[in-house]
């Protein structure tokens, strides 16, 4: 039961409809390790400035996070980005991204992260993605990516998906990767890229879909009326997900699902406040209550239909 | 067990990516009326013109679908809507439309259409729709609209609305309508209009949600490769809907869950081939097939987690 990520950790400025903060934590690798920390022991890979102080350290301490993969670095600053969301919360625009010392990461992990039965790989170089992976005896490896590497090195980013076991991506980035508008013929393109077991496709407010080679699996999202910052929500979906598989003696179409529903419960309360504040705090028991919500919300009975009078 | 349905019967042309069509019949009537045929006894309230042939009845005819209150206008044409669709289906032209009788429609229902138990009042006029409503003995009234009228005319479609059980309208209207673009805060605020029982709202390839007075109840689409057509995916799935409940003792929570699904199946029959083609061959165990395969497609069981190392 050992999930290893590698990913930033950063420093987030956010301008909201609901209000303003000037430094949050942030990072997908933070998102992501806060909240499977709720499911497995967890290790992060990743680099951070002399900026960051025992405010940030005690969030991952506090949820027992194994940080020794990460490096400070003494003469430089932590990942910074600067961003702001209309009204309608799906228009994000970065306004400012200071990369510092993560422009020149170099992930360096530790025989206990080699070792970690889970591995995944947050949205960084496809290049580095792939280096942590081969390094990596993982049984179940899994990777997000994003818009700009595929637009910019999309044979890599294929070159690092043949190497993992699930990826891990929002709509658009599926569609623009497989080029392709129609989701499901997207998603059986993707899949045929070679050595993949499943295939997450995150769809916001939509919910999400689960794509295996036999399968299809499809939620709505947990109904929220009040989004605070949407900052990280694809990241604590992903620990959710990971998460909950690290915890399960096997990973299969089953555990997956469920997987999906914790990773949907997860990136809920996410979105209720800003950073990492919301996940901070969570409870077991709030996490359960929430999964038994979602089940009743998309329950229904199967009763075939008998037509009375002729048709 | 019956239904009637005011709503328009026309003639479509449609171009899309995968063919293009000349004359094919259409019109939210029409597909409202041939989906709920399949569950009840249906009679459509409508008018056509001089154009409207032995091959347009025969089509009704052969779903046993009522059209004693369908009008003909001996020197007039038929409603016809020529439209076009983009590589992404979600797109949509309108290349022309000509009201033709349709643009003078006064609806008259017979005694029978107002003894219905369940009316559907597809999207016209909203002052039409509020006059059949008031001469309609139905227990269970349910209506669509759209962004024309919300937005020239918007009082009568809320003064219409207070007169339905149950409003089915796609999302892109349901913010519109309550001016508020997350769409759990605008379904609260429709429901508050009054009288509502059940607010459907539609969200096309990525399914569809109900909202009822104490739930909340989500599901996703069916999943398709080939999507030929999208006209009137709207109507059918109101008419898988509205058709089912007809043929429910009782419209209560579970049934109307139910009837979410049956929409759903219905809809996605309707865009794998042109215009009605593919919903005039249907048969009743296609329709309980794909229910089952919906139902494996969402299922997932509910497990508890507990965390085995402390967190």
């Amino acid at each position: 039961m050992s999930l290893t990520v590698v990913g930033s950790v950063a420093f987030d400025a956010l301008e909201t409809p609901f209000g303003k903060r000037d430094k949050l934590l942030g990072g997908a690798g933070t998102h992501f390790a806060l909240s499977s920390s709720f499911f497995t022991d967890v290790r992060v890979i990743g680099v951070v400035g002399n900026d960051f102080t025992d405010a940030e350290w005690d969030v991952f301490k506090r949820h027992n996070i194994n940080t020794d993969d990460i490096e400070r670095v003494a003469d430089g600053k932590t990942f910074f980005w600067r961003g702001k969301y209309e009204f309608d919360l799906n228009v994000a625009h970065t306004l400012e991204t200071q990369l510092n010392v993560f422009e020149t990461f170099q992930p360096k992990p530790s025989e206990e992260s080699k070792n970690s039965r889970l591995l995944f790989l947050a949205n960084i170089l496809p290049m580095l993605q792939k280096e942590v992976r081969e390094s990596s005896k993982a049984d179940f490896v899994a990777m997000d990516t994003m818009n700009f590497w595929i637009d910019s090195m999309k044979d890599a980013v294929i070159e690092t998906i043949k190497v993992v076991d699930c990826v891990i991506i929002n709509d658009a980035e599926a569609r623009q990767l497989a080029d392709e508008p129609n989701i499901h013929k997207a998603a059986k393109k993707i899949m045929e890229i070679g050595g993949l077991r499943a295939l997450v496709i995150k769809r916001g407010e939509y919910g999400a879909a689960l794509f295996t080679k036999d399968a299809y699996f499809a939620i709505p999202a947990y109904p929220l009326e009040s989004v605070f910052d949407p900052t990280g929500a694809g990241d604590t979906f992903a620990g959710g997900f990971m998460g909950y598989l690290a915890s399960q003696p096997t990973i299969d179409e089953a555990a997956m699902r469920r997987a999906m529903v914790y990773g949907t419960v997860m990136a809920s309360f996410n979105v209720e406040e800003f950073g990492t504040e919301r996940v901070d705090r969570l409870t077991h028991s709030e996490i359960n209550q929430r999964f038994s919500d979602f089940k009743k919300l998309t329950h229904f009975e199967e009763i075939p239909f008998e037509r009375a009078t002729s048709a």
